[in-house]
């Protein structure tokens, strides 16, 4: 799908689930600080709108917080040369609005009995609200709305244990959800991932010394070498002198990783659990070519999102894959659309119709999931105006029926096309000549399975079947977007 | 080619023929200051490093000038605002550095005797040092550094002409060069196209009122419709009641229209002449499977320029196409490399191998064209890096070996590595398996000509055969890069 | 004296005893953030390097924080528009730097369990670092780095309290120091001055409704009428509807009121405690006259703190008062001094001699304290160089020996001049003919006094006298400028 | 006079005859533009609005101009740092508006054929309209809106001159009006006073370096020594080496230097014509003291201008002087009064009464002019709420009747107050006991002179006494607020 009304996002598309958050440490490193800036650029795609990264010389610590691109802020030499130090960690995220901007750009950092403590967060903690009250009771004073800042309280008033991780386990032994932490010690970084692994976190080497990112390509860019993907439920120190010390503290559960990182959110080029995105992709669009075919003349991806799998979907069916719209991607700032006559050409901003490989032709369109499918209409109308004679959109998803509440953003369950219509209503409304949706079990296909394990499914999929895997303590799917959201997650 | 050392331009490749300008202009519309921001944003790939736009309301003029993307400064409706009238012009162009930068961004706008005049333009013209100089020893006082200056100063001193038009057209007398023209008067929106006609502009409409554009993209983003190209030579006024008058004030000579638009310039959804430019690219690349076909696994582009000669390519040569490189377009401000360390990962600022794409496989690469070679031998590294068993490089042009005198900003003669150097040494020196150009008659094969006609070529190719159409006046190809040059031109 | 390097602050004297802060504080008023903003200019010269508003409509609140001068940032009808409702408090400061900046901008803000809470304090709480290091202990964590935070973190704990009034009181018993507050809930205004009355607190009427300013000058600007000053040990809590109530919560210990408020902090144009300040200070000036007469010619102040002794100083000796010395107020930020030539030119920034008055004369220069002696040093050689043939430097107040705890910034005792120079060698060093400071008893005359009571003097007066009358729990004089200085003070 | 509606000017009086502009030079100085800043700020009373400086290393030219205090931009050492060179010209104006802002903010800059050029400007031409519309006629094109410009084109079009300084010659014997002119050349800093010499320059020596500024102030800031005043009509070559050519190359006419200089515009601490502006002024106040003394308690100054009045009017009727208004120097950008409630605060923004001085006494009132009267009334009322008895208002000059053509932003003649009033009229109007202004000749005494001598009046006193004694081609003070001005001047 698409952007055609990019005003709550620079980048990020409005119809498209929103994206989450970026985290990435390094240590051992004199060029920590640039380091960082380059792994968060690379993982830019997982959050537009703030950035911050915070380093340590082994006293002091160093902060830099900005709205904007990684570029826009951390490009500058200047503000590298204050980030001292040869340990860092960097967040990037999605919008924070309002007041409380400033305050919710991550890594959080504060003073605590042992020293000072920088943490970064991937994910959503669902008990966060009900934590949070029981700390304010207890004279805590909250800073910023964001459920991250739950785990540093829980920490400061873990005054049994006597070692930072020990007062880290401690307090994330209290939480519940999802979450990938990078973390910042005077002379460690400190990773964890969520018992059940929702998010990914993955370990680098650059030079013998440690680094951790969301995703491999925060590694290629520094020229890291991937070591291995961090375990579900696995807490991992890294020290200055390139040590790794590895702990499982929490009772172990099933994995489920989130499905959904394979088929929209992570770059194509990284790898994940050992498995190329791009590759995933193509066999996405190949396992809808044989559940889905159809006579055509020509195979049209919705740029940027769309195209692997249209590669795959043009291979397995043997048609011509053509560049049928074209993506801008210069950007700036969001334009604001003053008058009516300007908000309807909203979907040219970022896409333009490529006639000549339209005009009178039978086209499959090809897109990875649909929303609230507002943008789809806009698409397809596109489409026909250049002269497709059909249109037969095929999406590389199973339908989005469910909201996520393990770190994305996407719209309530009355919101989602495809929890409220049937297909042929879908259909008529989106104005295609046929859609498809890919199935459960042939997307567990594309990821290397023979099928969905029913009884203990191999991934997190909640958002096609419903099953939520972690307890949902602060808010039920069916109280989204009527209770009150009270804290910012990522 | 790529940008590995994107240090010069924060969205221009440093070693790619640097992009020009690019003009709109529109007259009897409310929102004209809104759709020439929208033109401009379509035309962004013309030139990112600053924008302009006049508009007036039949008295007044306003103007706002900006550096950095449209959508940095003319997404935000309050500086629209500022822009009253329902007419307006605009200009997107490349870098200007230094403390000519606001001086110089486009539109230029002056007081003449007739009243405010404002102007707009793509090209460069070959006699303006001289002109210049003449102006000055008769007592013209120069505000700005740009060729395009010497424009108004000849109007200014053009007082028997009784019309703007007459002025303009008498200062256009003088004048030898490529330019296409886009001014404002308060009454009128004027067009003007040498008479070689080396630059592209379009004329389209919407609701019945006449948009001027350099490319169809500027149109199709405001909903517009192509009505046709201006000719080569032609001047056309268009009035706010949409009526449009033309003239051939200038004595007729060939058509020499840059066959480089088609190669790189141009954006692959805008017609120029009538052509597509995706399936002249589409047809380069085919010409070139044809010309230099090779055994492979697999067909790589070089993203963004190379990926329709890719397709073509891949097609013509029945290889599966695969994104083996992935783009990042997140760039905000240029990183500055500040050490050794990182600047030899500047490569992977913009692309990076997707390694289960060139693992183990015989790569053909598919880039637009080669200028230093530079950033060629970078690209190649990264992927024989990731794994590739073979690398044959395609160039989709002709060897580069002439600098451009008509508005692209190209290094001098001894910096483009096809003019000093064999194809063997070529090859070895970008580290490649094999290396092929596109032939010249290939290339005229592509654009739809049996071959190039020697007597009296159907486009401007002096950059690949050192024909050049129009007087060089200010400078010969040899004095480039060692006469000191005076004026920015665009 | 003077500043004749004024690197550290914008208005700042750099050899003065560093300015405090200023508090303000307004309810029932539908431009309360208006007049808050003009009560905050009016007290500007409490604090010129960080301002802040917090206002409340009741439910939510709004608070912006900028560092400069009040009317850089709240001139601004925008900025004042989002400082929605009636009731609203302020805070101007001195200089707050480096990353701590925008986090220890007043007011402070929390949510505590009752509900928003801000708070803006003018003093010193003298124990503060021990109840910090206690919080922290259990568990609290801190933002900021101003002793101020430690009453919020005292309140959010105070679990047993039930009103927020209730809260603050507990809070309050428990610490030591200096303090004027004012502090916003969402329906009230509070005001407190601590049981010594330290710092000033007047509460005055704008059409019936409650202010309170620091200072009076900051009740005329608004135009409201002064009712009386808050008396020490008071805590007053103000009504949207203008009742007011009265609480003396805390055990009574004898007033102490800071003397030198009259001799240089506050404005000449205010009353406190009832007394005209500029009046004050012309009595200094005559019992300085009186104490210290000399045969001269003319009376020069050294501007602008100097003014009213000299007015003083030259009825009581029947010599002609002249401005021989010329301030420019002009300053924007300071001047960097980039050479040994321009450095040594500091003092001129803000003082030029008006030399057809001092050539040739016999001058008696008037200044109200001297610190380091070092700015002295320079304007004498100032005059001096105008060609004046004496110089008599008379100071309008006793010698400064010890250093401040309550709220002012002062150097350490060896930094003093007076406090390791007798009279002869201070004389020689600042190089004037004859010098004489007020005596503590001519001091006390001048403020309506017969003499200082020893037993029970009736101001603090700890910096000429040593004589501390509250505990100084955190830091002794003699390690003041040896330990490191944990918290900002206000 | 008092400011009470700050709207227009940050620190410009809006009921002031507004500041006209203060230029500066220096040469064969290694840190020229540090001197030059310097010397600006020294000179910033005569223009606060905006502020530039141009230096030449003898070959380059390097400008900054900002908008603001000198002190807002030139206090960056970083900023000063990009203006090289040894000579530097530098000039402070007073408000520039809408959209020509930057482009005429002086010095002005130009590339002539003899090489680059710079002009900053204190004065006001009377033919530049007439010039400016003829040199369009011939083809010129102009860039700012300002007068000066007018000397650059006719510079450029001086093409029988050889050398620079007589292409200025040539320029200047075509302009009529007020000019003290200081250009920059490549190797040279030219000063120049017209043949009237109505605004004034002096000439000083650093390190026997020639130095030019307004006012002596100006040379004080930098250590420089007064060598003597430029005469009337003189134009003068600095050279690196310390030598100072001197050219009188206009037809000579009688002097008539700006007596209002002396009264409100020069800095109390210069000398102009070798008198001090301060003795000036106290005289003035004794002069009237002997015109209209009257029974009263306390002399009370209008801050800041009222002050050497005051003292001398205090000095020759022996009542004391005292402080009765307090002015707030505190100024950030100008408060906007949104509302009607604090519209009528305005005054007090500036000023306070200090009410002890001003209760129950009989009150002379020294102010140093009149112009719209609209601020005394303010003053007054402000006083009388005070508490004042009575309050008798003496002006420190004649009535002003006419608007000045010579370099000061005065109103046009309906909207003096003088100008339509009886004296009577007028002390109804503001609401005091008394009224009185000085005489004509009251003021020609106190600049030492016997009397007016009316053949040949000593000094420009046309706003006293409507003799103009330069031609005014452009604009009749009949015209003056009618016709649409055109120009800047400064």
């Amino acid at each position: 799908m698409v952007d055609f009304f990019p005003s709550a996002s620079r980048f990020g598309d409005a119809d498209k689930p929103r994206e989450e958050c970026g985290v990435f440490g390094i240590i051992g490193c004199e060029t920590a600080a640039s380091h960082t800036a380059l792994g968060l650029h690379a993982l830019q795609h997982r959050g537009q709108e703030a950035v911050g990264i915070v380093t340590t010389d082994g006293d002091r610590f160093f902060a830099e917080r900005a709205l904007g691109l990684v570029g826009d802020t951390f490009a500058d030499s200047t503000v590298l040369a204050r980030l001292k130090g040869s340990a860092a960690i960097g967040h990037v995220r999605y919008a924070t609005t309002g007041e409380t901007i400033l305050r919710n750009v991550q890594p959080l950092f504060a003073e605590l009995a042992f020293g000072g403590f920088a943490i970064a967060h991937n994910g959503n903690l669902t008990n966060a609200l009900k934590l949070r009250q029981q700390l304010i009771d207890n004279g805590s004073l909250f800073q910023a709305t964001t459920d991250t800042e739950v785990i540093i309280h829980l920490m400061a008033r873990a005054q049994n244990a006597s070692t930072v991780v020990e007062r880290l386990i401690a307090a994330l032994k209290q939480v519940t959800g999802a979450y990938s932490l990078i973390c910042l010690t005077k002379d460690s970084v400190i990773g964890v991932r969520d018992p059940a692994g929702v998010r990914p976190l993955v370990l680098g080497r650059l030079d013998g010394k440690p680094v951790l990112a969301s995703e491999t390509c925060g590694l290629d860019i520094i020229g890291a070498t991937l070591e291995r993907d961090i375990s579900p439920g696995e807490l991992i120190v890294l020290h200055t002198d390139g040590r790794v010390e590895s702990f499982f503290p929490f009772d172990a559960v099933a994995s489920r990783f989130c499905v959904f990182e394979y088929i929209y959110f992570a770059r194509p080029d990284s790898d994940l659990n050992e498995k190329s995105v791009y590759a995933v992709r193509r066999r996405i669009g190949m396992e809808l070519a044989h559940e889905a075919g159809i006579n055509a003349d020509v195979v049209i991806p919705v740029p940027d999102s769309g195209v692997p799998a249209a590669i795959g979907y043009a291979q397995a069916a043997n048609l011509p894959f053509e560049l049928g719209i074209i993506r801008n991607h210069y950007v700036g700032r969001t334009f604001i659309e003053p008058t009516d006559q300007i908000r309807h050409l909203g979907v040219k901003l970022k896409h333009n119709p490529n006639r000549a490989e339209l005009k009178d032709k039978r086209v499959i369109l090809v897109d990875d999931s649909i929303v609230r499918g507002t943008t789809s209409v806009k698409i397809v109308d596109m489409v026909r105006q250049a002269g497709a004679k059909e249109v037969h959109l095929r999406i590389a998803s199973p339908p989005t029926i469910n909201p996520c509440f393990y770190g994305i953003d996407t719209p309530s369950k009355e919101k989602l096309l495809a929890s409220n219509h049937t297909l042929e209503e879908m259909r008529k409304y989106i104005g295609v000549d046929s859609l498809a949706f890919l199935s459960v079990d042939g997307l567990y296909r594309a990821v290397g399975e023979a099928k969905r394990n029913k009884e203990m499914p191999q991934y997190c999929d909640a958002c096609f079947t419903g099953d939520y895997p972690l307890p949902l303590v602060d808010m039920t799917p069916e109280q989204k977007g009527k209770k009150r959201k009270a804290l910012l997650h990522c």
